[in-house]
């Protein structure tokens, strides 16, 4: 239960970055749901099609849909106005979401018999899909591909996760310590604009 | 039958489209059958894919596969002379064959148990989706996502096809009603330069 | 056998590619191997998705991700000494992998039922999908669709595997015959800088 409060939250606030994209190349309203939409659904989408979860998870339960159009009015009102948001307000935010997304994931891939591997591969793309599309759509070089830490904290997170599973632990707990996990790192990596050593070809 | 002659004509329509961007891009004659495919059945692909209707369409009927093929040779021809068309054709051709796709994506939703809600998206993602991977294959911003009344108008005559079932009229009434409704407002915004109020971030 | 040690080969190939995209993007460890999965399963990925063979392959058989989670170190080690390679070699092992990844696609379409004109899709796919999406996601116009020969060598190779079959050919040697067809064909292409005409619009 609360987990699924906290997917409708990582779904919304997915959605609300899709918005921001938009409203920066100067969407109509509905092309703004387009984009908020896949973002917030399609990593989710892929991972359900790559299970072979058939029909995809936002077909049987319409409450996402619902609050990926709510997002998309409150969120298209509330940049009218002059904000008064703190800086850390959206990363936080995202990272909340991408850890309960990651946990999803994982635990949707198991419950479709994958091995712990894949059910980290299926978290990593349930947190991360959504926005690499975003971005691919948006013409950016996708942001979990170039930013501090972002598949990585997911990938702790999971293999946490998954560890925890085979280890006898209860599900519940094993998740809860997955997204703690997957969001320390994030929150580290914000807070402190951590970085691994990039991987650069010599010339 | 009608409407399978119909999305026999959306498909020809959107393959030419992808063969025109094809040779902006400068690409070689089976580059050109790749991108036009993408685009004459990528958009109904995902919706199968999502549906979990599998093999997809193209699969178990390649009537598909073949007009597109015709489509690409013909149009390729018909580009080396002169262009006698008027300017409108290609935009009125576009808007025929979006509404149909957009009226078989709800139609086949329904038919595996999607809600309206659900149906009304897989009808944009069908009418939608092959001119997005063709854009972004091409590099360029989705033309959907900054164009008038492109996903307003699918969202629209989605919304009138499944009212109309919803209100007992007969199913290929409410379709012909759906494909009139997307293809009545694409026609006014292409006639008028219609344009929904844009949401951009205030900066 | 031999056909499973020929795959794992061009998975490997096919993720050092992605990670050499990754090092001009300077993405850190992680995003490295992202990129190099997607690279490397993608095609195989969207061609099961397609086929309705779910969950896709590398949920059930692990042995890719490992030998793409090696790839990546091995090739992120490689290249930080200056190199010894002679230019020949990438372009040759990429046109390794691509004929035997056509064959699998071909293959396996058959396998579920595909018509063989559906199966020389599924093979082109399967084939150049995996590179598509990673320049995409490199912000690249796909190579396969600019580049010499490519898509075109897949298709013909296709042609002659599943010409092949319906002659009555035992499946492994009409494999064979479709790898050794596409290998060719790209060697011939790389060796003499072959390209097809190309189709480009008059202005």
């Amino acid at each position: 239960m609360l987990i699924y409060i906290l997917d409708m939250f990582g779904t919304a606030i997915f959605a609300a970055s899709g918005v921001l994209m938009a409203g920066r190349l100067r969407m109509d309203p509905f092309g703004v749901i387009v984009l908020a939409s896949v973002t917030a659904i399609g990593g989710g989408t892929i991972r359900d099609m790559a299970l072979g979860a058939a029909p995809v998870f936002w077909i049987t339960d319409t409450n996402y849909l619902w609050v990926i159009f709510i997002t998309c009015i409150f969120t298209m009102l509330a940049t009218q106005r002059p904000k008064r948001m703190p800086w850390y307000f959206l990363p936080v935010a995202d990272a909340i979401g991408l850890a309960v997304f990651v946990a999803i994931g994982v635990e949707k891939a198991l419950r479709y018999g994958a091995s712990p591997m894949v059910a980290v591969i299926m978290g990593v793309i349930t947190g991360c899909g959504g926005g690499v599309i975003r971005d691919v759509l948006g013409r950016e070089i996708p942001m979990v591909l170039r930013m501090e830490v972002y598949a990585t904290a997911c990938i702790i997170g999971g293999i946490v996760h998954t560890a925890g599973l085979s280890l006898g632990i209860l599900p519940s707990v094993a998740a809860v310590m997955g997204i703690i996990t997957t969001l320390t790192i994030r929150l580290a990596a914000i807070r402190w604009n951590l970085s691994l050593p990039i991987f650069a070809l010599r010339s």
